[in-house]
């Protein structure tokens, strides 16, 4: 009963965050909360939390993943990448008309999509469309993505239903427990932030990660970012939170070496891929290994030309609150701040002046593509060294420590 | 635990019921089943009988009745009659595309609303907007309503939260515990299309309604119609299950004299009324009053000029298996498929030749409004005669019972 008091307690204070710190919300916003119906409480509170704050409409946007397992079941090969209008209508009224969005996100169980043919489900993109790809990269949207704990991935972590306990790790990591959660992030976000500074002004070409099975360089298109962006129109908001990397966005035809990766992945299909293993050549990825669903991975590379190219490389340090919990969280969003990783996939705008045309687009090194997917890459046996445009090498993570 | 067992079998059968005779869905027919969060078991069932049978694509159109409630504690009044661009899409795209519809309906906790404004109420039309009669009036869109038990419904109905006991409630009413409900409820609706051709033998102008407190004359306009309907395409649909009513649309030109209410009423906005007496002369209600909430039936009234006249009348025995049960369901579709009743509002188009023009519309006595709402005004003691063009009564309902 206690713990349940306490899971309540934090999860209103998460909807706090997300509202007053992760979008920032203004009297007259229209704000959408996405995520599944499994996450509902933690979506009422949001919503209470934007009205308060003044929105003048919220909507809960649920994706049923229960529903895409019947899809994926039944439904005619054929017909599986469709979306329905009414689906594109909703983040392209988002995009016009300047609504933020919520998005309250836990992995769907990782049996839900059991047996279900790899080939069948790496053609429903439901729900990480295009759409949501396209209204991120507009600028125009507030966005923040948050984790809310349920049952079913408390199972995945813990291999019992102890939502409670999970309540309590996810609200360290997200620094729930701590006397004023907001004025703690934005204590953190003002420190990541002179982290991304203090990388742009060394001009780094390319990063060099090093470790057990990995040797990989990454040439840099874009500077580095951090945990604070801002829309066209100048409305702060944070996309992640937790949020404890700095990334950039990669050249996708520089990138040469090997990898494997330190956490386990979910796939945006809901297929959980483990001990995963790539080689880049000329920025594709040339060789796909794991221990679990390999095929996932090669599937999803051949979605289209940019999902074997890299996205996003990012630099997180090996400590930290999410790290202090001493779980794997099979949760991208926190997973991923726990340690350094790459994206294969579509890249992030933000601070690259980018052509209007395709071609150029993909000559100047800037990666297209309807998927993103995170892996992590990072542990306290990898360090990072930038390497500037005279071949130097500058240590900027050591052993998982940041030192620049 | 056995009568949880005995509550998802009739969930699986309701869903099996919806699917097959509420909206006869075909291969390659795209559906969106809506309804509350808290009934996600059932919609699940429908996603997947509908997938089943052959669907394309099955979409889950969820509406969070607490988040309403937040929006109707703190949302600007002003901001109270928005409704999302991407909401009419929804509709819009099930018109132009013939997609069919499911609507699993539980109303929500008759308390969730309490100490609401009553004027900021009927403001807020969500989830029943004038899109959705536009779905429904255009003829195009195969529909079904039908109930599925929550806790919240179950404490309304029985004082406690007996979901079990509300689903063998449910299921007998909707002849789910019958050997085969499909078979069932095939001939129930051929036996309820023989009344409706009696009655349009007679060709009545309109009909007379006398009982306790009531003594109410309808002038009909357009034919009796039953439970099964076509598409303008002659797709044939259930749009309630249960049914158990013929029904005509009345000249709202021609309703005089007084009704009393013989069970509660639910309004869309979710306030519960009882003791309703309404007074009619020239076709318009003159006069509300009621043991509880007269005031947000008066509001609704206001609404727009429609909203004071009839839009319904419906003849239904006051026996058969909703009466079996004994209960006050607090649910339309339940509690109107008990007893002879008229709704305010909006009429439907069925049957009648409408001319395009609105002034026509109204002139020819089509009532046309925002709102629909049906109120119960049949029992054991109210009996129905038709009257001629020459003034001739014939007896139809007689103390609750069908004689015609």
């Amino acid at each position: 009963m206690a713990a349940a008091v306490a899971s309540q307690a934090l999860r209103h204070r998460l909807a706090e965050l997300a509202v007053s710190v992760g979008i920032e919300v203004l009297p007259g916003d229209k704000v959408a909360v996405a995520g599944a119906p499994e996450q509902l409480d933690t979506i009422r509170e949001v919503v209470e939390a934007a009205y308060r704050a003044g929105a003048h409409y919220v909507e809960p946007f649920l994706f049923d993943h229960h529903a895409k397992r019947s899809r994926l079941e039944h439904a005619p090969q054929d017909t599986l990448d469709f979306v329905p209008r009414s689906w594109t209508a909703h983040f392209e009224q988002m995009i016009e008309e300047r609504w933020s969005n919520v998005s309250v996100y836990a992995p769907p169980s990782s049996e839900l999509f059991d047996g279900v043919d790899p080939r069948r489900l790496a053609i429903d993109r439901m729900p990480l469309t295009r759409d949501v790809l396209r209204m991120i990269a507009s600028g125009r949207v507030p966005w923040t993505l948050v984790a809310a704990p349920t049952t079913a991935w408390a199972r995945d972590v813990f291999g019992e239903p102890d939502v409670d306990r999970l309540w309590t790790a996810v609200g360290h990591a997200t620094r729930l427990d701590t006397a004023d959660p907001a004025a703690e992030w934005q204590a953190r976000l003002e420190t990541l932030a002179r982290r991304a500074d203090a990388l742009n002004e060394r001009r780094f070409e390319s990063l060099h990660f090093s470790g057990p099975g990995t040797d990989l360089r990454v040439g840099l298109l874009g500077p580095f970012l951090a945990a604070r962006w801002r829309t066209d129109a100048g409305r702060a908001y944070a996309p992640n939170l937790p949020t404890e990397e700095v990334f950039a966005t990669p050249d996708h035809h520089r990138v040469e070496g090997t990898v494997r990766t330190t956490k386990p992945v979910f796939l945006a299909t809901g297929v959980l891929v483990e001990g995963l293993r790539l080689r880049f050549a000329g920025g594709e990825c040339v060789e796909v290994e794991a221990t679990r669903n390999a095929d996932a991975v090669r599937r999803e590379m051949e979605h289209d030309r940019g999902a074997r190219r890299l996205g996003e490389v990012a630099l997180v340090e090996a400590s930290g609150p999410i790290n202090d919990t001493g779980l794997v969280f099979k949760h991208t969003l926190l997973d991923e701040n726990a340690a350094s990783h790459i994206a294969w996939g579509n890249a992030y705008p933000v601070g690259i002046d980018l052509p209007d045309d395709p071609a150029e687009r993909e000559a100047m090194g800037y990666n297209e593509s309807a998927v993103h997917t995170d892996v992590m890459i990072g542990s306290e046996e990898v360090s990072v060294a930038g390497l500037t445009a005279a071949g130097e090498g500058v240590d900027v993570v050591r052993d998982g420590t940041w030192v620049l």
